[in-house]
């Protein structure tokens, strides 16, 4: 019995560290890729010590700052929502081979390049008739969206990477909103060639849509756990 | 008998797991945000590499960096403050949801954010009759505590999402030294429209208040087992 | 049998904690590497606020940065690479030395450094006539090459390091695989002297050829566990 | 029994656990630290993009980045090897209190802080004249050495955040090293002001005297387990 015991402990040891370093190297490509944002914005006189501004002229210059806050808000949001999915994904992957490594490292290159165009949205946003930015994020999101997808789909097909003991039900709930992703985000890339401003509150809808979890996930151990205590 | 022992044993790591990638990324950010402080150090001479200084010369350049150290100390001592507490939190907190893990990166958009009004406050430390880099560093720390007590509160609101064998005892403690926060940040961001200095004294006597832990945390058995053994 | 119990699952959770932190040190390093290249990507007209340009003139100055994102693509898959070639290894290894670190520590220096002549690469690559880019950058992969193999070879040496229940078959395969590398990659950095784009062919496929797992990994439970679900 | 076993195994879990935060996050901060060091690396001719050297001027503009090189390779094997002493610490520190979190936050504050002595040191080596480069950077290493000192002091003082079954003779070996830490580092700070060169090379030897364990600690069953295999 104590062989039995030792290798189910060991299962349960090793189960969870088959995705563990990952897991590991993609929070901190996450990590790094969210912190970078903020040397995008700089902070007034600190490039040229000796210009030093006093507060009727400082006040001014920080107020014209707030299209880089946006920026930063809109980057920020968009790689938090992204690491999101990504740890609702992998509490389901369980395991782990080199082709789910390889898809793994083409999202995380999608991950990394965001900031890009989401600093030449956030540049061109006062300038609603110049579509360039807001097409050129829309694409961007629309590759995410697939990559996304395709990791999930050969992670979930047959279950052929997901944990043992997985929730059917969980699982096809975001099956079905994977689904209609990279659709939706085309719609968004679409109506960037006609309307930046239009696009962009597609873009942050769907945002919005991928950071909440879909429906029948309400009944996921991990959301319920925490409404049981 | 087994299959107790494997599910209590799965249990307990499954227990320290729903938090781990969480506070695996959030210790990611704050170790970016921390290091990325350097990068505001010039190393003098480097910039434009023909113009080496002799010793006589290289010493007063040194000595004019001082600001510079300064904001570096503080912006490191901040998030390094900041990390303790949500070291602390997370001592509590087991569980994890959509919304935890919404108000974390909220947190973290803050965190990260801190090095620029720092920056901005350590820049005009040299002009203490300037009082707009106080207010935007004592508003940005108003924020911050408002972020940590949403976090808190959600968390601990009826025991949600904190551990089975938690001490309300050291939950008790912190809801307390947390109650307080906001309001102290608050009048110190009030003093910062008067004084610049006074203000930055202020933060400075909460920064230290919130790097030990509050009366009752005493007896936390974390902070016990060192002194037991 | 308590004690029994006790050491085994002890073991169990020592032996994978024995290369943690060199793993997580590691993995660390990797993914900011990996995360810094975005910052070698520019957006254009951010440096210059007052220059935005409209559609008609951004498009062409987007259309000009291929080389950059060329360099940032190949980067990327080049860094992505040795991760999940360190992430093979230490499937094997579990214990660690002095010496193990050290040797690690040695390999991430070429890896942190691999952005630069990768950038020089990129930069070059519309000038197939100019060979120095090619020489440095497989002259790196070289060394690289070489430090892998010291690292596995150190490890694998009588099985120095590896965990006890290590397939045989598997480490031979790795062993196999890396017995030819440093000689590859040296007839990789002799081509780089006659032809520079050849130089870069030889090294994308060595590149493929070690992301894909030897062949007699093919029968690695790491591997079929995927499947076998 | 069942409680009995489930007990050990949660200490075992828990053990591990305390201070695992603490070393997620030092990890971080030396990973990144050691990574940014390749950003002092500039890649000829990307900031000025018209200005493409040929074979015959890119060489000599190569070459004359050696101080650079060797900047970096000082800077990297000083973080790797601090990283090094921390991992070797807290292979026996097992408990972590307000305390000890402070001291390793002072700790990394210093660590993070040393690519900026390392780079003016690396400037100013083709300059054996100036000393003030290398009092600098001695300096820093005193610091360092003292802070390294405070902590292990703190931890192993009446063994009072050490692992229960700590072997006390790798204890005794690791205090005896750090004993004469801050005097030595002290010696070669003296040195600097009579000789640059003289006191970069005693640096150098107390880093190797540093990276390799002290003679007790031979005896480790981390060291050995590796060697029995």
């Amino acid at each position: 019995m104590q062989t039995a015991i030792y290798t189910t402990c060991m299962d349960a040891i090793k189960d969870d560290k088959e995705t563990g370093r990952l897991e590991a190297f993609s929070d901190g490509v996450f990590a790094v890729a969210i912190t970078l944002l903020v040397l995008n914005i700089r902070v007034p006189g600190l490039d040229s010590p000796g210009a030093l501004l006093d507060d009727n002229r400082l006040w001014p210059v920080l107020r014209d700052q707030w299209p880089v806050l946006v920026a930063y808000g809109i980057s920020f949001s968009t790689i938090g929502i992204m690491w999101l999915n990504h740890h609702r994904l992998f509490t389901h992957i369980k395991h782990t081979n080199t082709v789910l490594l390889l898809l793994n490292l083409l999202l995380l290159l999608i991950i990394v390049f965001i900031p890009v165009p989401t600093a030449l949205l956030a540049e061109y946003i006062i300038h609603p008739d110049q579509r360039a930015a807001a097409i050129v994020y829309s694409g961007t999101m629309v590759v995410l969206a697939c990559c996304f997808n395709l990791l999930w789909r050969y992670a979930s097909y047959h279950n052929r990477l997901l944990g043992k003991n997985v929730d059917p039900h969980s699982v096809k709930a975001i099956s079905g909103q994977y689904l209609f992703g990279p659709l939706l985000y085309l719609i968004a890339f679409g109506v960037a060639w006609i309307s930046a401003p239009a696009s962009i509150i597609c873009n942050a809808i769907l945002a919005l849509f991928f950071a909440l979890p879909g429906r029948p996930l309400r009944s996921l151990p991990q959301e319920t756990k925490g409404n049981e205590n």
